[in-house]
């Protein structure tokens, strides 16, 4: 993983076999960003760790059918919890013949490539489990 | 909805069962802006109302056979219409099995929480309705 | 195309039938951006040319059984191969029944209309053949 920050951009090129969700934490501390927007993400992802939310915590694992994705839409954003820099990320996936899929993204490696932009914020932004949803959800500080 | 603007950027977090446009068109009244692009929005939405532009002005409704969704991208801008703020949105939605649908979208409720970010334009944005195509296309101030 | 820079920020607006990508690199020149994030993209496309890379340097086209899309959803970015600005996109689009695509977008055609967004960086990206998978990836300058 290659990453530069410019002003509050940060861009990370990763390579095959790369694991995104660690990479993309490690960009995050090499640029001093704890609170941050996700930009967009294109490339391609390898078996990527796509759920449904079911409610009281419990992510439902979704069954794929191929190994090779190209990953056409990366939305999310960064936060903390206990301290600990979390990147909450949605992921839009699409087959060889075009079917797209999408989810909550709760981990992938890189597949050929991938090119992820990321603003970073100045704001504390921090994940707190709220016992209604069964999330951990964002408080500003 | 609770919201922050730090610079350019507006962040909003959305509880359980809050009207999704209603709550970012509060956002941006809030924060002042008027014209900006949306940079991403994740969380889940309850019965989105995603539909497909026919032409002459007509919207066809998209019929969903779930209830709950994933957010998984959302794409648009900001804009007046007669002085009004108008969010055009693009959404990409996911379902327990992964299937994505996509299209514009006209509303919808947050399910358990989602987390929207705008970038805000200085630039007069305003819709103007096109004969052409029965859209208010955009024109730039 | 009608288009205007905000600071980093460039807004393009097109008009039905108008070609998205020539478009975009039409801006992209008008406003001096050489690399750059794309923020965003709604409206709709004619016949988008999806492809999934196959690897070796091949992209397979992805069939597509009816003619006019939303565009719901638009990630890549901006970067330079042999000094000609290359941009890189990846394209959600959406059918009438909502179902979704996705994959590389090789180019399209605009419908009725369309509306993106791209962030410019002053930072030098530039695209090199990469001989292990085929693809000219990214370095940064």
């Amino acid at each position: 993983m290659d990453s530069f920050r410019e002003g509050d951009a940060v861009f990370m090129r990763f390579l095959d076999g790369e694991d995104l969700v660690e990479g993309i934490k490690q960009a995050l501390k090499d640029h001093q960003v704890t609170a941050g927007i996700v930009l967009g993400g294109v490339g391609m992802l390898s078996k990527p760790g796509l759920v449904y939310y079911k409610g009281n915590g419990v992510y439902a694992p979704i069954a794929l059918d191929d190994d090779e994705f190209e990953l056409v839409a990366l939305n999310g954003n960064v936060a903390t919890i206990d301290g600990e820099v979390f990147v909450h990320l949605h992921a839009t996936v699409g087959k060889a013949d075009g079917q797209a899929l999408g989810g909550h993204l709760a981990g992938a490696k890189v597949h050929m490539t991938a090119e992820i932009a990321v603003r970073a914020l100045e704001k504390t932004m921090i994940r707190v489990l709220d016992p209604k949803t069964g999330l951990k959800t964002l408080r500003f500080g």
